[in-house]
């Protein structure tokens, strides 16, 4: 993984992905008590940063792997970045999904071209089992984030953080991203150091699913213990990727962990400040930067707020608590 | 008023206006018929496109003037526009509201640096007496459409949505704008007339306040004949400007009126496929773009959506309807 890697994606990329703006408001500056920019990756296509990397997997595969088709498990926003992607390139994709994933998810995801193939995740069933059929035809599987391509697209979100802060005259900041695998963290890490090296990186999770931070504090891998399911589902994954951790461990600040109700309260100032929907697991980077200014130290912080796919109801119930 | 009024508020307002992107997504192209793109000036600072204008007209006074102060007769958006470009130029800015406005524009508006004058409007007092003291001290009052550096700050969005249109390759499309007094209408036709002239401006509002749409029929400055009230209540002016209908009957399309339950549609649309926030007027050109295909007559559409400020529980309501 290099920066050539990133700047080749990127080009690939080029009037594809959004360009996403950087908004701010000076009601969060207020709260935070610093400069705080939001990067909103929920403005992208399929409604979050993974159709860079999505896109970015397919475009570098050749024709003959195209005509192979893709496959990838998720039943999340990689899934609809995949699909939309594979489709946008006329290459078939196979999204396997637990059976009992939200209708809405499975409906988006066919709706953006892919075969969705669902397993019996409740009855034992592996997606692997259900997906063996494909992978044995030569199906190309796309990872979430322990894959180069995937990283490098991701890190197309971080050539742009460079070139629109110092649009407005900001060189330094701690780049706030809400982390899951690891992926976008390390696509933008490894972005930064080369083309805004006094910028630095800090992961930020929910509590309790802080396997980055205590990965990052420990120096190894490490797991954290909670159970799989939490309102932050998005990002909500069991450790850092063996390919994402070592660019993590070399170029990111400590973790950062912030609570459900921060996530909550974060999606309702989004919603009020910057007129932008939040899913809660891509609200965690704006959460850190406007009630965890204690554990930074810049002047100027950017929070990479990375989903918008919530549900109508969760959303208008956080309104509803929080507006 | 001509296009070099507009690229000179554009020079002006370079580096302090948002440049709003062009978002779209599969979802919104299959209910509407054709391509459908949208023009976020919700995510405009303050969120609406009145910050253009005030910026333009704030830095188009001189020196002397600007000394005086400026005043604004609003509770809505052009008094929060006003008074965030007054405070960023360190010019005094009085806004006159009347007592009765919800307490959070209120509050909103002197957070951004202006002092707010309050009157008694269901006591019988008028917004002019209200003023007079400041009026007569010689504060300069800025209109909301009927002045011409507001409708070239406006104006500025036309030039965004050639530019950005021509990097997606559209060169012809009915440009939908949601109307009050005109004048984000007015320069941004005045604005494709110099830049994109296969692009064609129609008029979007509110039905029983379509007095533009009416206006433009009769060929004459029309008042509609509803109450002052209603639910998309940032757009409801009585007839378009003296300065901006003859602009718009010169160069826009017929006008479109939509439904309230349309533009709520078009909210919950906006919400789940592009991840904003819309207020109920700033809706009203998207809900035309999706409901009203039968009036459009070109293969691609751009909605340009003008505002985000709307209150929680009301969004909240629309999400638990239409969502």
């Amino acid at each position: 993984m290099n920066i050539d890697m990133i700047e080749a994606a990127a080009e690939r990329l080029r009037g594809h992905a959004r360009r996403t703006p950087l908004l701010s408001s000076p009601f969060l500056d207020e709260i935070a008590g610093r400069r705080a920019f939001v990067k909103p990756e929920n403005l992208q296509h399929t409604g979050s940063f993974k159709f860079r990397g999505g896109w970015s997997a397919v475009s570098a595969l050749s024709d003959a792997q195209r005509k192979q088709g893709v496959i990838a498990f998720s039943s999340g926003n990689h899934a609809q970045g995949v699909a939309s992607a594979a489709s946008a390139h006329g290459v078939k994709a196979v999204i396997v999904m637990p059976a009992d994933a939200p209708q809405i998810k499975i409906d988006n995801t066919r709706a953006l071209g892919a075969d969705v193939v669902l397993y019996d995740r409740a009855g034992g069933e592996s997606r692997e089992e259900a997906a063996e059929a494909y992978t044995k035809a030569g199906m190309i599987l796309i990872r979430p984030y322990d894959d180069a391509q995937v990283i490098a697209g991701q890190g197309t979100t971080g050539l742009e953080i460079a070139e629109q802060a110092a649009e407005v005259g900001i060189d330094a900041a701690e780049v706030l991203i809400c982390t899951g695998g690891g992926g976008l963290s390390a696509g933008i890490s490894l972005a930064l150091e080369a083309k805004a090296p006094k910028m630095k990186v800090r992961t930020c999770e929910p509590q309790g699913f802080d396997d980055v931070r205590i990965s990052l504090e420990t120096g190894t891998i490490t797991a954290h213990n909670s159970p799989a399911k939490g309102l932050c589902d998005a990002i909500l994954t069991p450790a850092p990727g063996e390919m994402t951790f070592p660019i993590l461990h070399r170029l990111a600040g400590q973790g950062i962990a912030v609570s459900d109700e921060e996530a909550k309260r974060a999606m309702a100032l989004a919603f009020n400040r910057l007129k932008v929907v939040l899913e809660p697991g891509g609200a965690v980077s704006l959460a850190a930067a406007l009630f965890h200014g204690d554990a930074l130290t810049m002047d100027a912080t950017i929070a990479v707020t990375t989903g918008g796919n919530v549900d109508p109801a969760l959303f208008a119930h956080v309104l509803q608590t929080y507006g």
